[in-house]
């Protein structure tokens, strides 16, 4: 069976046309007026958007133009209405993955990005072990965050760009899939991404909305599970706006059709013991085990429990965290991320016999200043030693090592004496040691008395 | 003596240097941090909008970049500081002309573009006459609004491009040179004005007036005056808005070391008698002939008059007005034209026989469709429609015919009875010529009563 495409500027703009008033598609509004309604802090309608997104496609309308919108958008806003037309025009931008061959139910987690956090590796191939079918297109590490991308590839041979046809291919035969983006999936979004990176139009929930969840329906799945990181570590650093974010999230993503919920979850300590790729995947390996931090097992069960009730393999959470830590104790979710492993051309070897994973030259320990409690990790601080390290990149195009990052030896919470390791640095050399030392060392607060628990599920939204 | 040019870009970025720490100048904001202060509603310093109209012309700041800037400053505001930088940056982007070998007071007008707005073509001359220097750098005509350059071109040879040492020559020969822009002075306003036209970004008054400013104080000019047209046929409707930007050019100004006022004038009905280039150029030289309509007389006295008292030519404007009508009535007004025209090597047997001008073929009366009072003239509907006849463009590319236009047979005030003609069209052929007739009935308004005069002047701002 092959895949088959939705090339959505066909049959979708069809249905819109039925929407609406014949001349509001046939001829919108030129771009400056475009633009102007919405510096007048007027609404748009779908036809407008609509134009908007296809004109930027095919040449009508100018990056400079996109970007006097952008602004007047993120200066006056973007109602919910328009978020989802926006949405819709950029996912209509490209292809739209059907997945018709695999039978099962699909859903998707979609983190905002945080450090260590590790988790859609073995978060994938439980679901999919418990009969969910994970299409998942996943991103690589920028600035601080690091990306699910280049842990795989912690892997010898681990290939991430697959045709649509092998990724569909991939979901049947393993249950999950992990690629990278393609040209071909809301290519819009791409265009208007770069161009909001260089002209200060990033942080703007409505944008950062419609650009999730373009790319994340293009996938052609039922249901996603939002991962929204509030804290220092997260794009997100405060609650209030986390909040608004997950909120739209969810309300876009139902508009649109599909079942989605969202966890907003505390990104201000990274998640679990390590950063670094292959550190990272041997960590979600050893959930997948049965072992692993608490946290990470932890946020991989309540997540896993979202997504297994959104799609009806479980009536409760309770019932979904049962089949999730049997699909951990029978082995079905190792075994399943070593078969997507072996169908993307990885030595599946390395999922096996963890030890395997390539290992940084140079481990030094970092020497607590101080006996007391660690009452903080500040995640940004060591998210940014892992890029200065080589784990993670400053731009795009930098390479990454997957031998080095950070391995903590102890947790908000936990108890130190001076001199006894708070990390292990992974390092590539014995170059900068001392001052790795000292920005690791940093990264970590202490306190005389045990500080309260923060709790790891901050809020949902439904 | 030849003309000297100030390469602005070197001598004054060294004083600008002196006046700011010299990291702000070295190591301005990167485009993006420019972007994201203004669009969070913070004040630039002087080194910034340098850093911003600079990068534009090297390429350091991209046009998408500027134009999110632009819609930024549209939405949350330039103050008057930032104002005065701006215009100071986009001067200094080209050349400042010194005009060293004029030893006569430099003073210029600069309309706010209106129709039938001639008083350029007059009043120049006359100030000249009276002993300013009169370097103006004026445009062509679009949309409704004419353009002085093409009412000049009516004259067979005159020549709007000269060099800036031919410039300086006829200004000090003649006393007044009227060319067209060129591409070395502000060069930064023309790009940053083609991306406020196409990104909605124009009707920003300080966006404005850093536009007019920085293109006029190019002309090496000691004063300014500032004719601010308010009404239908003008870019400002209101006389709030317009009261602001005539405020904000004479403060602007004012820090930028000119003598600067400005007169807020009415464009509800045309200037005059005549919309059309030829048969505006002939109005004006009834004006240095003693005669002409008497609002477009009254308007070259009353800006003739500022313009030598600004630079001292005369200490009261009653002076100021018996030098001007001197002027007219001794024939040295006209004799100046007729110098400027012919140093530019137009035939200024035109000027001295203007019976020569080119004529329309077709002249039709528009008959008026009732007896009573004109109580109003449509200024901008006028405009439209001599656009429509080829009298003016709707494209910067389009060609004008200097034949065609509408001679005004009654202002308003004026009684008519039914049949009695309202205008006279001059066309180019008798194609539409019903379709004319009736536009331009239209744009008349009726009363039965006589209705009040309008002031000339609605304000003045020194």
């Amino acid at each position: 069976v092959r895949p088959r495409l939705l090339r959505a500027l066909g049959s979708r703009v069809k249905r819109s046309r039925a929407k609406h008033p014949r001349t509001k598609v046939i001829a919108p509004l030129s771009p400056v007026a475009l633009i102007a309604k919405k510096r007048d802090g007027q609404k748009h309608d779908e036809a407008e958007l609509h134009a908007l997104v296809s004109g930027l496609m095919n040449g009508a309308v100018t990056d400079y133009q996109m970007t006097a919108w952008l602004m007047a958008a993120y200066l006056n806003g973007i109602d919910e209405r328009e978020m989802v037309a926006l949405t819709d025009a950029m996912l209509l931008s490209g292809d739209v993955l059907e997945l018709r061959s695999v039978d099962r139910p699909k859903v998707d987690k979609h983190s905002t990005g945080g450090v260590g956090d590790k988790i859609s590796l073995c978060l994938g191939p439980l679901v999919a072990a418990c009969g969910a079918a994970v299409p998942m297109i996943a991103g690589r590490g920028l600035g601080h965050t690091g990306g699910t991308l280049d842990k795989l590839e912690a892997i010898p041979g681990y290939e991430v760009k697959l045709s649509a046809k092998r990724f569909e291919q991939v979901v049947r035969e393993a249950g999950v899939s992990i690629i990278g983006q393609t040209e071909h999936l809301a290519p819009a979004d791409r265009r208007i991404y770069a161009l909001r990176d260089v002209t200060g139009t990033v942080e703007c929930i409505p944008l950062i909305v419609a650009s999730i969840l373009s790319k994340k329906l293009a996938e052609g799945i039922d249901a996603l599970v939002l991962d929204v990181k509030v804290g220092r570590g997260a794009f997100m650093k405060d609650l209030q706006a986390a909040t608004e974010l997950s909120r739209a999230l969810v309300r876009v993503g139902k508009r649109a059709g599909k079942r989605v919920s969202a966890l907003l979850t505390d990104m201000s300590a990274p998640i679990g013991l390590t950063v670094g790729n292959a550190l990272e995947l041997r960590e979600a390996i050893d959930v997948l085990l049965g072992g692993g931090p608490p946290d990470t097992r932890e946020l991989t069960l309540l997540l896993g429990e979202e997504m297994l009730v959104a799609v009806g393999l479980a009536k409760t959470r309770s019932q979904a965290r049962r089949a999730l830590i049997r699909a951990i104790d029978d082995g079905s979710g190792l075994e399943t991320l070593a078969r997507m492993v072996r169908l993307q051309d990885g030595d599946d070897r390395y999922v096996t016999q963890p030890s395997r994973l390539p290992k940084a030259p140079v481990v030094l320990a970092v020497p607590s200043p101080r006996t007391g409690f660690v009452s903080a990790i500040d995640a940004r601080s060591l998210g940014e030693l892992a890029v200065a390290i080589g784990a993670g990149r400053k731009r795009a195009e930098d390479p990454v090592d997957p031998r080095v990052g950070i391995e903590l030896c102890v947790k908000p919470g936990g108890r130190v004496t001076t001199g006894q390791p708070l990390a292990l640095l992974h390092l590539a050399s014995r170059r900068h040691a001392d001052a790795c030392r000292q920005a690791c060392a940093s990264a970590f607060t202490f306190s005389r008395v045990e500080p309260g628990q923060k709790p790891l599920v901050l809020r949902r939204s439904r």
